[in-house]
């Protein structure tokens, strides 16, 4: 069997030049005052079907609910830090490497003076999901019909949700997106556990409970986490220094109380061909009367659609298209205007 | 809402003072000379039962057997790199901040010089798990009896297991794990779903993709994985420099084929308390006598227990100890001597 592997594998290592060490410009050495990673929040939960296989106990508790969260700190970092929030169906891996090899955010704002939180939602990547309700199903002990609904976006449907293109395999005409090595972002696909988990999703209180322990972010969020740094300042807004929502999945009802987000300076930020796609352009309108409402009752909400200011060609990945970097300078520069950075 | 909930979370970032902050000694600043995440394997499944919620189609193609990898390469780096595998329930946040906010062997090894790649498990962390068996069995498809049988070790098992005492919460004396921050060491734990994949689990196929695509790699297991350096060198010995198998689950046969392990230098490295774990006692006699058979052999596996050189006191999870570092000091003098890493 090891000799009848060997072509094989040769093959394989020769098709799998690594992305990133072939194709990143050479850069500056990365001076890092401190890096690391911890959990924020959790539970304990006791269970009777934490297993159904003989070697490990079906008895016993285990921890559920928290988030991991990895940091970066520059040496002479800015305050405030920045916090980086995946969408559905993703991990912190989002922020990381790009598919075809580039610089990530995550190393970007770092290398901009930035400390830098990348998450890991609850129950998606390094934050434990609860196993325990699937294998209550298979001792019997629960209804088929009530096994969790964990689910996986196919490519095909991916393709149109993160608007790729009109129709799977269709592409817009000038995407930003680096469809050569698509099947590296399949890759970063995971199963998604939100619709397990209680409301309000447990991500949010982690994420204001991050806030406040940093003393004061920059919540980045995206698709599914997009609406999770306001739901945080619902639950105070104490150490949210500023809101990014990139092509959130929802905004705030513009005819709800809005006094949370009076005075927390925020940016909803949009890429292209939203109007081309029946999922993202009622959202866009929903979040464009929330941001119109906020601005009537005075606060600091700007919605920026990226092609109306002449960058054109986003996908919904947009921190992964090929103008990602531009595009994280564009953004910097709006919280240098905005949040006003301090320096160290 | 708000308003009640303020006290609350008010306690709440008390209690969380910042581990990695608090309590991480000062050090120079990191220089890194790249940084990124990539994923190596992986293969196209098709399925009709990836959702059963209405937002997301129930057909398509998902991509999954991928394992994800994080990498640091500090400047001036030494060869060949090391890849540290985490073992079961686990992630590579294993070797991240150990759970008492202490530096963990990922940034040590690239203080010491070493790139080091750090790895999820395929089916773990942010390695994707494939969720359409658990939703056939929902839509009826598929008999509860053959719901994937993922599991969670609870604390009470794990307790035992790791050895941080005889039963739980009995404490062995002289225990080095950080017993008080025990708290962050469960968030840590997650679903193992590794009965769900196939054999060889496709982990080791990938590390030695890994191992060749690196030109080179010392392969560091630990418990669960331990086997999994052995098994890759099993299907080519290319690309694996040295192996390191912390408590390994179990070693290779000492009356199989040895082949493979003659001429890599190999490190078995055992903890404290193992004769009295019912659990780990055999196991190590197992590896007792595959290295002994290896040396008969001619080959270069060395087992080391730590007690028996003086050092005492290490639980299971000895990258986490309080003495994690001298350690590494240890382990890293002992790759300078028997893998001999070349300097810049």
């Amino acid at each position: 069997m090891r000799n009848s592997l060997l072509p094989c594998l040769s093959l394989l290592a020769a098709a799998l030049a690594t992305p990133a060490a072939a194709q990143q410009p050479k850069q500056p050495p990365l001076v890092i005052g401190s890096q690391g990673s911890f959990f924020v929040g959790g539970r304990d939960v006791r269970s009777d079907t934490l297993s159904v296989l003989s070697a490990y106990s079906a008895s016993g508790t285990v921890t559920a609910e928290q988030m991991y969260v990895r940091y970066q700190v520059p040496v002479d970092a800015k305050r405030p830090p920045v916090v980086l929030i995946h969408g559905c169906c993703l991990t912190g891996k989002t922020w990381e490497t790009t598919p075809d090899g580039r610089m990530g955010w995550d190393e970007y704002f770092v290398r901009k003076g930035y400390p830098t939180y990348v998450i890991d939602q609850v129950s998606r990547g390094r934050s434990a999901a609860n196993p325990t309700l699937i294998n209550s199903v298979r001792l019997g002990k629960t209804p088929p019909s009530e096994t969790p609904p964990v689910f996986a976006v196919g490519h095909e449907a991916a393709w149109v949700i993160f608007r790729f293109g009109p129709d799977y395999p269709k592409v817009f005409e000038g995407m930003q997106f680096p469809l050569a090595a698509q099947g590296e972002f399949w890759k970063q696909m995971v199963a998604d556990w939100i619709g397990t988990l209680p409301t309000p999703n447990p991500t949010v209180p982690a994420l204001s409970e991050l806030a406040i322990k940093l003393d004061g972010a920059i919540l980045i969020s995206h698709s599914q986490s997009g609406i999770y740094p306001f739901q945080a300042a619902a639950l105070s807004t104490r150490g949210i220094a500023g809101i990014v929502s990139i092509e959130p999945g929802a905004c705030p009802a513009a005819t709800g109380d809005l006094t949370p987000y009076l005075q927390i300076p925020t940016l909803v930020l949009w890429g292209d061909y939203v109007d081309q796609s029946s999922r993202w352009a009622p959202r866009l309108k929903l979040c464009r009367e929330f941001a119109a409402a906020v601005a009537k009752a005075g606060g600091k909400t700007e919605l920026v659609v990226l092609p109306e200011i002449g960058i054109k060609g986003n996908s919904h990945m947009l921190m992964q298209d090929k103008n990602s970097l531009q595009l994280a300078d564009w953004l910097t520069a709006w919280l240098d205007k905005h949040v006003a950075p301090k320096g160290p």
